[in-house]
C-alpha cells in the first residue's frame, strides 16, 4: 500500500562525548522515509532551502522516495544543532533554526491525494490537521508529536487525536500529556484521547502498544553501542509504516510485527551518525536481526 | 530440588504518598522464601529478634518453610525504615537498625548441608562466601547484592562471584559495578568476573538474562498500581530459584522461563505493602498472570 509522510528536513550539527559532526542531513521525513524505504514506496511532503546539497535529494530518490512533494523554497534550510551526554539520554539542543521551515504549509500533491497510508510527522498539530483536510480516506493515519505542542497547543493536538488511527510518542511525552507516571495507565488514557492505536517508546527499554483494551509489550534489541541517537524515533516509526504498508494484511498480530520491526529498524539509526548506517542496512540485514531478536525474545 | 535462602528477617516501616505502614515483616529472605514457597519447600536461613511476633513466624510455616535454620537471638529484630515518591523509584531510607542482624554469622543446620539450589540474598558478601563453606556440591548457588557492599567491599564480592553460578542484581546496580553505562555491555562484563548466569532486573522495564553468550529480554508485566515496590526484587528471585527448584531438569528454556515467574510473582509483592498480597497469590492466579503475560508479548 501506499505510503506518505509530512515532515521536517533539516542539517543537523550533532556532539556526541565521542564526536560531533556539522550539517548533515537529518530531520523526521528523512530518517522516517530511509526507514520505511526498506519496505516500500514512500512519498514525500517536506521543505528544504536553496543551499539543501543536493546529494541527499538524490540519497532520497535512489532509495525510491517520491519527492513530488519536497519543495524547494528561497532561503535555508531548517537547522538544529544537538548535544548528548554520556549516557545518550534526551539530546540538549544548543540552536534551532527553523528558516524555509517556519513558513512550511503542507501541501499535498494530487498525485498523493488517494496515499492509504499517512504518516504526520512531529510538526505543529495545526498543520498535521490541515494534511488531513487534503487526503482522501486513508486507510490508516498515524501522528507523532512532541513536548513543545503537548504544552503549547494541547487542544489542537486533542482535536488531532480524535482524527487518527495511531499515535505514536515517547515515554516522557506520554507522561507528560496524561499526568501519569505508570505508562499503561498512560497508554490507556491516552487510547480514551480516540486513537485506536497507542504506541509509546521507551528507546533502551522497548515499547508499549496498546490496540484497543490489548496491550503488546517488547523489549528493546540488545544494542551495545550507541554513536548518535537523532532520528531513533521516527526510524521507529519509519519501520512501523513501513512494515504495514507491505504486509498482505493489517490487523493484530500484523500492528505487532510492525512494532518489532520499527524496534529493528531504530538499532540501525543510532549505530552512526544521521542515516550513514540506516540507509545501507540491507534487506538481509534486517532479517538477521528480526531473527535474533526472535531468538532473544523466546521462553 | 531443596532450596535454601540466606538472608534477612526485617521489621520494616514504610511510607509511600499513599499511606504508611510500620512494623511489618519484611527483609529479603521474607520476601524470597514466602515467594519460592509457591513452588518449592524451602529451608531459611535468617536471624530474628526476641520481639519478632510469633504471627510471622506462623506464615513461614504455614507456607511450608523450614524454619530450623531461623535464630532467635536475644536483643531486637532488624528494623528499616523507607520511604518513596510519587514514581516510586529507589527508596529513600530513613533509618536503619541492624540491631540482631549486626553479630549474624550465618550457620548452616546440618539437615540444609546437601541443598541443591543456594540462594546467597543481599548480605555482606564475606558472610555469603561463609556459607558456601558449609553446604555440600550444591547444584547451583545463586546470589544477590546491594550498593553498599559494591562500594565498600568490591574484592570481596569479585571473590563471591567467581564462586556462585547465578548473580542477580537490578540495573544501577549493575552499572555500578562495571561502570558501563549500556547494560548489555555491563552484563557482559559481569559474566566474566565468573557466573554462567548473570540476571539483571530493570524493575517496570523487565529483565535481561545472560547466559553464558546467549542473552534473554524480557519485558516486565504491565502493572498498573503499585502500592509498595519493596522486596520486589527478592520476591523476583524467590519466583526464579523457585521455579527452578520444581523443574524437572534445568536448562536455557527452563532459565529463561524462571526468569518470566520471577517477574510475574514481583507483581503480587507489589500490589500490597509487605507480603500481604504475595502470600495469598494461589497457584490459579500466578498461571493466569502467566498466560496474560504471553498474550502481552506474543508477536
Amino acid at each position: 500500500m501506499s505510503l506518505l509522510v509530512v515532515g521536517s528536513i533539516a542539517l543537523d550539527s550533532i556532539k556526541t562525548p565521542q564526536a560531533s559532526v556539522n550539517n548533515i542531513v537529518g530531520g523526521s521525513a528523512t530518517y522516517f522515509s530511509l526507514s520505511a524505504s526498506k519496505f516500500t514506496k514512500v512519498r514525500l511532503v517536506a521543505v528544504v532551502g536553496r543551499d539543501f546539497p543536493k546529494k541527499y535529494i538524490n540519497l532520497l530518490e535512489t532509495n525510491g522516495i517520491d519527492t513530488e512533494g519536497l519543495i524547494r523554497d528561497n532561503g535555508e534550510t531548517f537547522r538544529w544543532q544537538g548535544e548528548y551526554g554520556k549516557d545518550f539520554s534526551d539530546a540538549k539542543t544548543i540552536a534551532t533554526h527553523l528558516n524555509v521551515f517556519a513558513n512550511f504549509r503542507p501541501k499535498i500533491p494530487k498525485s498523493y491525494q488517494n496515499t492509504r497510508l499517512i504518516f504526520l510527522a512531529n510538526i505543529d498539530p495545526q498543520l498535521q490537521l490541515q494534511v488531513l483536510e487534503q487526503v482522501k480516506k486513508p486507510k490508516l493515519i498515524a501522528c507523532d508529536t512532541m513536548n513543545f505542542w503537548i504544552e503549547s497547543k494541547r487542544s489542537t493536538l486533542l482535536k488531532l487525536l480524535k482524527s487518527v488511527d495511531a499515535f505514536l510518542l515517547n515515554e516522557s511525552e506520554a507522561r507528560l500529556l496524561t499526568g501519569e507516571a505508570n505508562l499503561i495507565l498512560a497508554g490507556k488514557a491516552i487510547s480514551r484521547f480516540g486513537p485506536e492505536i497507542v504506541l509509546i517508546k521507551k528507546g533502551e527499554n522497548g515499547a508499549l502498544l496498546f490496540k484497543g483494551s490489548k496491550i503488546f509489550t517488547a523489549p528493546a534489541y540488545t544494542l551495545e553501542e550507541v554513536v548518535d541517537p537523532t532520528g531513533a524515533g521516527d526510524t521507529f516509526a519509519g519501520g512501523f509504516m513501513g512494515y504495514l504498508a507491505a504486509a498482505k494484511r493489517i490487523n493484530d498480530l500484523t500492528f505487532r510485527q510492525a512494532v518489532i520491526y520499527g524496534n529493528i529498524m531504530a538499532t540501525f539509526a543510532v549505530e552512526s551518525f544521521g542515516v550513514n548506517r540506516l540507509q545501507k542496512a540491507s534487506g538481509q540485514e534486517i532479517k538477521k536481526r528480526i531473527n535474533y531478536y526472535r531468538q532473544l525474545t523466546k521462553f
